[in-house]
């Protein structure tokens, strides 16, 4: 075990004492970096890209040399779940995912499994977490991370993505029945998932809950965030000595911030439709925030981007407990240049509100 | 002027008593109606749709014939707006709204023209709302529309659609006085237009804020409500001696109730992502709610569409200030014998709340 040189991540995710904030970014190994698009041509796609666990460390560590990034994240995809439960998964060239065999009925549930040994069914994906740990070589934490149950069944269910999401809610609102047991199965299966990639040195986790934004309020608590919360009260929360956070992230969550921290979360992942100071103030110091910044101040130029940078460590003022990072995930077409210039930004200002 | 023979919207905009809580729903007029499908395919075509007054009046009365809408809806687009300051607008078959002349610099933004004289730029749509109100005969009042100028404005300097909303943020944030100028010229054009509709027999108005829910609170703030305030205050408050109400509907813009609420509008409409009592207690007697079934319960069965009616009418509660409506536009492939069952449980399930 590599002694971690840069613990900021890890302290500040339990709202304890660092010397200044630090910054991670949503998809900070992608194709914004021509070093990552250079690698995934390596690869040849993406699927390929996932499944090589050497290739996964060389994109994991990119954002790390090139920005300074003080956590690493385990570089695969949400839907592996899905596909190692025996769904088939393409990514076509310039699309997005697709199921080629969606679950439409109360007996394709039954017959999907659950997951229980991720080191059979998925162990590319720790094998990757393994030789990412490897080759940072303890220069910061890495983060593990998994799809929520909600999300998953979105696409499970959809085929892919949608702009209605009219069969899951049509199956929400009919069968509310078959849509739990499908959360059930997907919640157990993503918790043996997210156990072993902190049994191979995972050492932070986040549950990306892309879609259970499009919930009102009582199918959001009874579909998406109950079976987070199934997950985080299953999670091994201890990797090395130290304690392992789990953070969650709900895009388009803000309005169940309360409910959120209730979970038994350690952080949670802000979109950036809030003020960090309003979201502080509704959950006290009952968890640790993280973000907010929007993604697309980062086609601003850098005096924006750092005006905004001082304007959300001010909001969110002195104490402990804040990651910086950004809304949602970094958009392709960003000139890497502003994302480094977002880092340093953070890393400068932030130094006075812990002194 | 004929009277008006149900007015219940009208009233429970204001927060006047009703004996029931009145139903329309966004995009009522809409593909979902085989009757509308029969009119679009006799038009040639949305566009030309929009632009045939009778042809209007046709598929804006159907939802009042088929669903007994208690409000019939002005049939336009929002983007006729734009087209009419000058730029080229097109809608290819199956896919979004197109400008082939997007809005890129400040030089584009100075050539625009404001609308000033709306039955010269867009007297078609002026001939549609009288020619909508003398169909209706009183039946039941006539909404006029536009959108919000930030919504507006995406499309305009996007060029269509977006998922990332990168180039019209970029400018946000990168020249925002071309933005705020941007922002004027709609304002001050919509203004006009809407001031038209009223003149030609709208007896109330909704303003589509369809984007500004992608916006942070700030931005939301400065560039999205400051201007449909602007409007707010320029607009003819008066038809046929009656007052006319402002309804502002931002989706995604949950959180931002109370601010919006002090813009001067009459109503606020709701998206489905907040419950309704919720919204009641953080902006009291100020303004009227619209809303907030979520258009996805439209897939479920009638009892659970009817179990959710009771649900949303008893969350709300006794007292005045209710207009019931989706959370956000029917969706195209929902069948409309829910959409009838629907408006047949609010007119039925709300009565024992206006006792």
């Amino acid at each position: 075990m590599t002694e971690l040189k840069n613990d900021l991540f890890l302290r500040a995710c339990l709202s304890e004492d660092v010397e200044r904030t630090p910054v991670w970014m949503m998809r900070q190994a992608g194709r914004y970096l021509a070093e990552y698009r250079a690698t995934r041509a390596k690869a040849g796609g993406f699927l390929n890209l996932c499944r090589s666990p050497e290739l996964c460390s060389e994109v994991a560590l990119q954002p790390v040399d090139i920005l300074a990034a003080d956590a690493a994240i385990l570089f695969s995809d949400i839907l592996v779940v899905p596909e190692a439960m025996g769904m088939t998964l393409t990514f076509g060239a310039g699309e997005g995912p697709k199921f080629s065999d969606p679950i439409t009925c109360r007996a394709d549930v039954e017959k999907l499994p659950v997951l229980d040994d991720p080191t059979k069914e998925l162990g590319y994906v720790m094998n990757a977490v393994r030789t990412i740990r490897r080759d940072l070589g303890g220069r910061v934490p890495l983060i593990g991370f998994a799809g929520s149950p909600w999300t998953l069944a979105t696409y499970m269910v959809e085929g892919g993505g949608s702009k209605t999401f009219s069969k899951v809610k049509a199956m929400m609102y009919n069968e509310p029945e078959t849509m739990h047991l499908l959360l059930e199965k997907l919640a157990d299966s993503v918790a043996a998932y997210l156990n072993g990639q902190i049994a191979h040195g995972a050492q932070a986790i986040q549950i990306f809950d892309t879609w259970g934004g499009i919930l009102n309020t009582s199918s959001y608590k009874e579909f998406s965030l109950a079976y987070m919360q199934r997950i985080v009260q299953q999670l091994t929360r201890e990797n090395d000595g130290r304690r392992v956070p789990v953070i969650l992230y709900s895009k388009g969550g803000m309005g169940w911030l309360e409910a959120t921290a209730d979970t038994g979360c350690d952080v949670i992942g802000l979109d950036w439709t809030i003020d960090i100071d309003e979201a502080k103030a509704r959950v006290g110091d009952r968890v640790a925030l993280q973000g907010n910044m929007d993604p697309s101040m980062l086609y601003a130029n850098p005096q924006r981007i750092r005006a905004e940078v001082k304007d959300i460590l001010a909001k969110f003022g002195h104490g402990n407990g804040h990651v910086f990072n950004l809304g949602h995930g970094i958009t392709p077409d960003v000139s890497p240049e502003h994302a480094i210039e977002f880092f340093k930004a953070v890393r400068e200002e932030s130094v006075i509100y812990h002194r």
